[in-house]
């Protein structure tokens, strides 16, 4: 049997709902280098000039004197921190290219690195919203709809954050019954947020309860990652040190964002919102490799634009699509694994949702990027985790992903035989060759309709967004969670409890 | 001034609709390669075989003896040509790898080969569609609007056909009155069908009239271009095989695009479709060349798939955007000029549309397709031209476009000095620097709304559909149509007028 045929056999059905299996994905293509080595060298350059002459401050005074201690030069008079590029790209380089995530089921495993390309959910929205309820502020009912949804979803590898803020539990307590569900409605790798220390210390308690492993071994074995934005331009506050000090720590990556919005928060030119980006990421990936010397983490890129008109933010633009390929090339450069993401600025989820996310995949997949963030649902430049959008996006990973398997060529499935055998004006629908390959010859959507317009129209003329609604409810309906040892789950519900009774987050 | 700003300057503003200017779009960028030299030469192979053991019918008497003069070989008792592979490359090699097209307006020039990508407009259609009126056959009214909305989009740089059938005036004239409306309401390049000689030779003497030049200059000017879709598997019939050689005679391209539907015309694997587009390309341009050497002509590759389950057409499909990749691989490898096309299978201009027309479009862009047909309002498989869809297309062909921008990377762009100024925390909204280039930073979209959700709401909340609606719409009210000789257009109307006197196409 063949390996394309093999694995579609093993196509996994949830109740009616068919979908691709899970697969760890690789892009066998090269990718796509939209900047020349030249261009390449005077991105790396200025961005070395700013960190060399000007620096980047850092709010939390512990992490700067540790910095200064390890090399950082401060800035009389303020709280910047210069970094000569020798210092930056020695730590960077103690980072590995490469690295393997254990999730708490190990078939769900990911690499962080090379050509592999991980696609993970929504994360961080604080509003939420599908067609029959219309857009609200984010509860916990919908943080754990949506996490079902991306446990349902083998394309969703990853939960990116919080798919949507469960704004209705208490602030201090909320990353406890957050990480607590996350744990249990996935088995896949999940991502508690660097907001100062103690957030981080719980979450590293609560999984390895979950994967019933020491810390020692977790140090050994990263098993979450945390996203850090830095505060573009040039800041990095005292939460975000503290949670990335903590993270590095106990040897669990973190990915280094800067969110350098063109126009806004970085120049308005690709090229300086690129040297900002760059500057910004590699001044945190540093200080992250004095912490702990080897500890794995990624360059994230998140540079997109303004519309000059009103300032607004937009997404999947051709700016975008440009700046997320260059940010691969950047990342290749320091040896160190990328995150791009799935964006959109659509208030709908329509053609506009579709081809701003399909100009974000294409950018994220042909950049090479190893973690794909806000992969499935994200809305609205971050504003709504849609229901809907879940699913669309479901579908356009899966094409990314058939996308990414090679040609099968040889004998068999050249079918030259066939040919002469069906021969002019014949028909392949039933010929031997066809029907050998009938299951499994070609990707079967989840969302797509080919039916002719007449059979659809009178099969209701569902849209697109329609479809998705039905199939998010069939995937929620048919929602079994993943089998988790009694004793674990009792150890993570008593550490909840204790922890809410301690008071949950004091400070920072 | 910077290229990049004096390009924004020139974008012209017709009526109100903002859009890029014409440009002739070249990609800067290394073709994404989905096969490796093995499975190219593979499916060469493969083809080569086809063509020498099994061959390929030609329906048309006097074409298949002039074949077989020039070297193809009679399979006795059929109307099978088979062609040695020697005899398929020496001829293929004497078409030119890249030519200029030359359109009544000398701007509107076009160059088929190399890194150069055309977007054309959908062609074709039986039925035409719009939000208001609903699905319904062409009529000449529709096809006139929709040859002045292609002309209205500076990213629609050529008419690939009628872009809907004009079934509501008689067929034997049809192309007299479709020619001339062709000419007249744009000055792009256009195209005849092969449908036989006479509809050939009537487009040749409107193509010297329009152009103001005589028949042995438009030999070496080609002028205009024609699609044939050979009737796969393995044939090609006599309309098309006396439309192509009037083509050739007269020094006008061909392109052949064999229309190799995986599972259905073709074997149901993307290899052995891929080598029986090969066989019908190769022995249709072959036999282009023996009837004029060194004629300019186009690869063509139209490779899709059924859903198996159906047998309906799908498109936009992950097999499909690999395809198109591997035509172009394999075009490149004839030194041909290639062409791909902008489909979609949707019934309804939503997210399905714009995702199943990306997948092309990446396919056919990053496959170095020289001509994209169908490249705006291409709808249900072809079934449809829809006029929201076209101006859906026209907004993602001009992401594409822009995406095809290089990067500008110098001192200027990098903007360290600004960075250093704007400092941590700042805004570069008003900064020297962007307030520089305020006008021309980024791409101004066609149809994308970038207002946040609440603006939208208020605004009536249109998705992206009724947008272009509203955009078509104002798109014809400001229609002008593009200036012509008065003594030109009368000849053009004379003739016309003579040959519906005449009767029209008679045979083939």
């Amino acid at each position: 049997m063949q390996r394309e045929q093999r694995q579609r056999r093993e196509r996994r059905t949830v109740g009616g709902i068919k979908q691709l299996p899970w697969r760890n994905h690789r892009n066998p293509y090269k990718p796509i280098e939209v900047l020349n080595e030249e261009q390449l060298q005077k991105i790396h350059d200025a961005s070395m000039r700013i960190l060399e002459e000007f620096g980047i401050e850092f709010l939390d005074d512990t992490a700067r004197a540790f910095a200064v201690a390890n090399g950082a030069e401060p800035v009389a008079g303020t709280q910047r921190l210069r970094f000569d590029r020798n210092l930056v790209l020695e730590n960077v380089a103690k980072a590995p290219s490469s690295f393997t995530m254990h999730a708490r089921n190990p078939a769900h495993n990911l690499t962080f690195g090379g050509n592999h390309i991980n696609f993970g959910s929504v994360a961080s929205a604080p509003n939420v919203s599908d067609l029959d309820r219309g857009r609200r502020p984010g509860t916990m009912s919908d943080y754990c709809d949506l996490l079902k949804l991306a446990q349902s979803l083998n394309v969703v590898q990853f939960i990116g954050g919080y798919p949507v803020e469960p704004a209705d539990i208490p602030p201090a307590t909320r990353h406890l019954d957050a990480h607590y569900s996350a744990i249990t409605l996935t088995d896949r790798i999940w991502h508690p947020y660097s907001l100062g220390r103690e957030r981080i210390l719980d979450a590293v308690e609560m999984i390895a309860i979950a994967r019933g492993i020491d810390k020692e071994q977790l140090k050994r074995e990263p098993s979450m990652f945390s996203i850090v934005n830095s505060n573009s331009p040039l800041r990095l506050d005292t939460p975000m040190l503290r949670g990335l000090t903590a993270m590095a720590e106990h040897g669990q990556p973190v990915v280094l964002t800067p969110f350098t919005l063109s126009g806004a928060m970085a120049p308005a030119t690709i090229a300086g919102a690129l040297a900002l980006q760059n500057a910004e990421a590699l001044a945190g990936l540093c200080f992250i490799q004095m912490v702990n010397p080897g500890v794995p983490c990624v360059y994230g890129g998140f540079t997109s634009n303004v519309d000059m008109k009103t300032g607004a933010p937009a997404f999947g633009t051709p700016e975008y699509t440009r700046a997320a390929m260059a940010g691969g090339q950047l990342a290749r450069r320091y040896k160190l694994p990328y995150r791009s993401s799935n964006t959109c600025a659509a208030n709908a989820v329509d053609a506009q949702a579709a081809y701003e996310s399909e100009m974000s995949l294409w950018g994220a997949v042909m950049g090479h990027a190893n973690l794909i963030l806000h992969g499935a649902g994200w809305m609205e430049g971050g504003l709504v985790a849609s229901y809907e959008k879940m699913v669309l996006d479901a579908e356009m990973i899966q094409g990314m992903a058939e996308f990414m398997q090679p040609i099968e060529v040889n004998d068999d499935t050249l079918g030259v035989d066939a040919i002469m055998e069906v021969g002019p004006g014949g028909h392949f629908f039933g010929s031997p060759h066809t029907l050998a390959r009938y299951e499994t010859a070609f990707y079967a959507p989840l969302l797509s309709d080919w039916r002719n317009f007449e059979t659809w129209r009178l099969a209701g003329g569902l849209d697109t967004a329609q479809r998705a609604n039905v199939i998010w409810k069939q995937l929620l309906a048919d929602f079994v969670p993943p089998p988790i040892d009694p004793g674990i789950d009792e150890a993570l519900k008593e550490f909840v409890v204790k922890r809410k009774a301690a008071g949950g987050v004091s400070g920072n």
